[in-house]
């Protein structure tokens, strides 16, 4: 099953998408909003089940085309954003470019921050950043949507509350962070708000590629109309969904919505490229002697997205331009 | 103007306070919860202030009897909660306590933290904790609560969105804060969810103790049944309440509802007592050689509390005890 939310008031309006992601229907009389869907999940699953059945067989009442280019974040807001950083070989290089090393800690205990979750870029709006000297960089990202979870929940049943999947655009303020971050407290100004698929999906939809509370695809970025990046989500993942989902749930509940990404998707493997600037800027220094990449000026454009087996968009993409705040 | 939500659903029921907390009238009918007021201010500010003198003159249809023992927190949940730090000698204590300095940096760039959001216990609300050793401490602290603010607001425009405030008790795990903090990205095991007054108020309630965006009273918190710190909000408060705002915001619009809140309260003076245990640990290490007063242990109590001029509750008060999370 597919979701996504048309554009209507500061939630928006649910629908199902087909698997094709060219034909939709309303959903809002289930529930009114995605949000609405994950607090009462266990009731509104088979109804919104059925309906999309209904729609993959060409019989469902009301159907439209689908347009991805149209519709809000997928979530145009929700209640927690958790963002991890389960690829280590991201957390080295970006460490490496701010000076810093990996703490050994990190090989088992989950790096996560908590994000901005009040408010969500939908998958065409701009990118909108006062000045480039911020250092504008894109993140290429998988997270998870969960139902409500209890407060010390273990990793095997966190992986039961994992509900929804799509991918996502952590943007980050490169040169904010470093003096950001000395103050010991995690971001405010180095990661405004991020943009979200047009589609989530429900993890059966992945097949085979659903495996051990991992995403075994390759995400795909373009920056600037060329291919930037191909990493497999699923190789050099240090820690699962279910295990980031047990992380964040450690001494407090995770309300229904909640999203829990996975960090930047990085492989070791150089070849694959990168889904962000910043290693690609570290890895020139390294292999090169000088970053020439920086980052993103004001025009520039990114798009995100992860292929089936077949070469079918999953959950539509994310495609943004930096456009100057004023 | 008081307001406050009666337990109803994930977001409560809105309702006014009278000045004195003896009365109370619903105002669901204006706007369903203090959430839905906040994002259509504008609008609905002068029928809830219509609403409250009718409450005021004893002639509003339907008052019934206020009881702060039974009601939500002020704002169930809500999208954002951004905790600054404020009050220098807090900082100050509590990094002399991890072995950290002051950074030279933060006497003119405000400390502040992404916190919880997705869930505020409720004034009488246990603090629920799987363990002791986990080091739990309160931290009194005082909060604005604010209407749509767009990016990059300067602090004079930060100032008018300031709609309304409240105290609250932000939750501290003193001994998991050291290693997670050590990771750099902030918090999300030491701090879990933090407790709401059973009233906020609209700023033009505190008279002459609201100036300059800060709030000129003390706040009186009692641990396990004795007075233990009444620091004066209005003293050592190095960031207004409007250049918190303004700093939150400058990457990024904060969403209506927004909670920014003050920081422990703490002043130079020492002989008015701490608004947390970790502060009073470290005066008894710098004064008496050892920290006597340790954490809170499970059946511990703490109150927090606002007096005006007349000795008259504020807010209501905060008052938790610490319960064994299983």
């Amino acid at each position: 099953m597919k979701l996504a939310s048309l554009k209507k008031g500061r939630d928006g309006e649910l629908i199902i998408v087909s698997r094709d992601l060219k034909q939709a229907v309303k959903a809002s009389d289930i529930a009114p909003t995605l949000q609405a869907a994950l607090e009462d999940w266990a009731n509104v699953e088979s109804k919104l089940k059925a309906r999309s059945d209904e729609l993959e067989a060409g019989k469902a009442e009301g159907s439209f085309a689908f347009k991805q280019d149209d519709v809000d974040a997928v979530m145009p807001r929700n209640f927690q954003f958790l963002d991890g950083s389960a690829y280590l070989p991201h957390v080295e290089r970006v460490r490496k470019a701010r000076g810093a090393e990996l703490p050994p800690q990190l090989l088992d205990d989950p790096l996560m921050y908590q994000a901005v979750n009040d408010g969500y870029d939908s998958p065409r709006d701009p990118i909108r950043v006062a000045s480039e000297d911020y250092g504008i960089d894109f993140e290429s990202e998988v997270g998870v949507i969960v139902d409500d979870v209890p407060m010390g929940v273990s990793e095997e049943e966190a992986g039961k509350h994992i509900k929804l999947i799509l991918i996502l655009n952590d943007v980050s303020l490169r040169k904010l962070i470093p003096s950001e971050l000395a103050k010991g407290f995690g971001f405010i100004h180095g990661k405004p708000r991020s943009a979200l698929s047009p589609v989530a999906i429900t993890p059966d939809e992945l097949g085979e590629a659903w495996k051990g509370y991992k995403v075994h695809l390759p995400l795909i970025t373009h920056y600037k109309g060329e291919e930037f990046g191909r990493p497999n989500c699923g190789v050099d993942m240090q820690f699962s969904f279910a295990r980031l989902v047990a992380h964040a749930a450690k001494t407090r509940p995770l309300a229904a919505g909640t999203l829990v990404g996975s960090g930047t998707i990085a492989n070791r493997d150089e070849s694959l490229g990168s889904s962000c600037l910043a290693e690609k800027n570290v890895l020139e220094v390294i292999n090169e002697g000088e970053a020439k990449t920086g980052f993103m000026r004001f025009g520039d454009t990114v798009k995100i997205e992860m292929l089936d087996a077949d070469g079918n968009s999953i959950f539509g993409s994310i495609e943004q331009t930096v456009e100057e705040y004023k």
